[in-house]
């Protein structure tokens, strides 16, 4: 199934005239008609069904057939909080945790961090972000929050129900000890590659993270973060 | 930890002289000096604990001081098998899969696969087993079989006590009701990009393999392989 990111649209929208690189593709790669059928999210909440109307060279006429709330929604909100990571690793994870069905993603730089993320770097995510939704034919675009501090990510841990940071020194717990699996909103936290100091550790417990683990085998952040936002997922019954 | 690959190594050897790639990044990169104590894993199931002896322009001499069975395998044995996809996909599934600790990989070809599989690819995989297995400091590295055509694979899965297939239009069931948490050993299958026909899933079936879900989100072959993977492994308790 094919599906387009047109965040121009509403509910209020009967039609529209489209261009940019959606058209292209629509056009070029996918070699659509007018009189075809497309579905396409705003992003916001609303799938749509659409039928083109016309089209021009990088611009395309739509008309709005129906308009749903789509169905792939999980239940829950989780939202993943990665340190600052080095290289391109950020968008790997972006683009795989919105596939699961993440709601926002807030990195964090904590004193480990030896990353950078810089506005290409940014872009970048919200593009793997863009392509992680039309994959998952999700309609709701997961939030990239700007980079918070330590200070300021801590202050955090209180707009979500439950906080879980993956801890490679917790021997005893696992993803379920820690998160029940009716929390509303989750948090999951996944430290640099160095990890996080015992005093992090101590700051996070205390402002009421859960530390769990992921097993006694050392993994790349990069998976742990889609391994831990996807048992929490599952924990919560939005995986099945 | 460092920790280094030494298939040379075993359990009756009490002195090795190591070339190669192992000694240079061991030299050249971490600095090491005869006196110093390394770890090592010969990838059959043992650990080393070795000292340093003596160094020479590409050449180190080991005393092997301890010999264990190390503590990180997990209780179950998992095998993932993933059909032939394009690009360096299976290379991204082997590393994060071994991190994870699985024992096998079974690549196989169903009617929809269009990647190939060549040497260069074959070889990038098993350094990547290699990467992983060093990154999660295990002791066994996992095997990689030849690519199975859809026959042979078929007559594979009663080599395991369950086969469990990840399907996009199995509505019903998740991974925990089709994998009991005892099952000694498991292979997770994970269909081509275009998935499989459903010939093809009425044969595995068939065969005694088990549908489950993922959850409602489509998601790339490659973020599927390694959530399966994590999910089976901590529905059987080895990811905590």
């Amino acid at each position: 199934m094919e599906y387009f990111y047109i965040p121009e649209l509403s509910a209020e929208i009967k039609e529209i005239e489209i261009s940019g690189s959606e058209v292209r593709h629509m056009v070029k790669v996918l070699r659509h008609k007018p009189g075809d059928e497309i579905f396409a999210t705003n992003g916001r909440g609303e799938e749509f069904r659409l039928i083109i109307t016309r089209i021009r060279t990088n611009r395309a006429g739509l008309k709005v057939v129906e308009v749903s709330k789509g169905e792939r929604e999980p239940g829950h909100k989780v939202a993943l909080a990665p340190a600052v990571l080095k290289g391109d690793k950020l968008s790997l994870i972006v683009e795989a945790a919105t596939e699961l069905g993440i709601s926002e993603i807030v990195p964090f730089v904590s004193s480990r961090v030896i990353g950078r993320l810089n506005p290409v770097k940014l872009r970048r995510m919200e593009q793997v972000a863009v392509s992680g939704l039309k994959t998952a034919l999700r309609t709701v675009l997961p939030t990239i929050k700007p980079v918070r501090n330590w200070n300021e990510f801590l202050d955090r841990f209180s707009d979500y129900e439950r906080v879980v940071v993956a801890y490679e020194e917790e021997k005893d717990r696992g993803v379920d000890q820690v998160l029940e699996p009716d929390a509303k909103s989750v948090l999951v936290v996944i430290g640099p590659e160095g990890g996080f100091t015992p005093a992090e550790t101590e700051a996070m417990t205390a402002a009421g993270g859960r530390l769990f683990s992921l097993g006694p085998r050392r993994l790349r952040a990069e998976t742990a973060a889609v391994v831990a936002t996807a048992l929490c997922l599952s924990r919560l019954g939005d995986l099945k």
